[in-house]
C-alpha cells in the first residue's frame, strides 16, 4: 500500500456515499461535493498513490485514457463551454487529500475562478542547465 | 488532422528550437518559455487534439502514462518540494495554444503562484441531476 486509507478509498469501497459518475478497473470518478463551479468532478485512480510521481504505469495509461472520456461526459451533461484540469502534488501545492486526483472544472460564462498567473520570462543558460538536470533524470 | 498546425506540432517536427526534455512516440516534454516557477514544464501528446476531450484513447493511454515519468524528472531535477498540473480546455478556460499541453508547475518554499479556490458547497438536488446527466453521458 502507498499510504493511509484515504476518503476515495471508501468511496471506492462504497463505506461513504458520492455521486460516482463512472468506473472501471482503474479509475473512477465523482462529484466534488465543494464544487468551484457546476459538475465540477474529480477522476481518480484506484491506487492510493499519494501524489502523480508515485503513480504506477497501468494506472497511469488508465487515468489518461479515462480522461478524455470524462471529459466528453462532463461537457456533454453540464452544457458547459471549456474546462480546466487541475491536479495538485504536496501539501504545499495544495493538495488536501493524498490520493491522487484530477479535478475537472467546467467554465460557464458567468464563472469567476481563475489563476494567479504570473509568468516569468526564460532565461536561456538556466534553461540549458535545467533541461539537462530534468532529461538526464529520465531513466 | 485535428485543426490547424500550432507552435507544438513545429516544435516536434524541429522547425523551432525548444528544450526537449523527453520523447517518445506519443508524447514529448519541453521547457516552457514562459514559466511560473523554475522548471515549469509541458507534457504534450503529439497527436494536434485541440482539448483533452478530442484526444484519442491511444494518445490519452500514452499522455497518461508519461506523466509520472516526467514529474518524477522534474521534481528530481529542480529539487521543487511539490508541483501543480494544468490543463486549459477551450480559450474560456485560459487556453493559448489550441494543442493539449499540460503545465507541470514545480512548487519551491518561495512560490507565489495560486489558484483563486473559491468552492461552494453541494446542493444535493442539483447533483443527483447532474450525476444522471454525466454518467449517462459516458457511452
Amino acid at each position: 500500500m502507498h499510504n493511509e486509507e484515504t476518503i476515495f478509498t471508501r468511496i471506492i469501497n462504497r463505506e461513504i456515499d458520492s455521486f460516482i459518475l463512472y468506473e472501471d478497473e482503474y479509475v473512477f470518478a465523482i462529484l466534488d461535493i465543494q464544487p468551484l463551479s457546476k459538475g465540477h468532478t474529480l477522476l481518480i485512480p484506484k491506487e492510493p498513490a499519494p501524489s502523480m510521481d508515485k503513480l504506477s504505469p497501468k494506472s497511469a495509461a488508465a487515468l489518461g485514457k479515462a480522461l478524455p472520456v470524462v471529459c466528453r461526459a462532463v461537457m456533454e451533461g453540464t452544457g458547459a463551454i471549456a474546462y480546466n484540469l487541475i491536479q495538485n502534488n504536496g501539501h504545499e501545492a495544495g493538495m488536501s487529500i493524498a490520493h491522487v486526483h484530477i479535478h475537472i472544472i467546467p467554465r460557464y460564462p458567468e464563472s469567476t475562478h481563475s489563476f494567479l498567473w504570473k509568468c516569468g520570462k526564460i532565461d536561456s543558460d538556466e534553461a540549458t542547465h535545467l533541461a539537462k538536470a530534468i532529461s538526464s533524470a529520465i531513466k
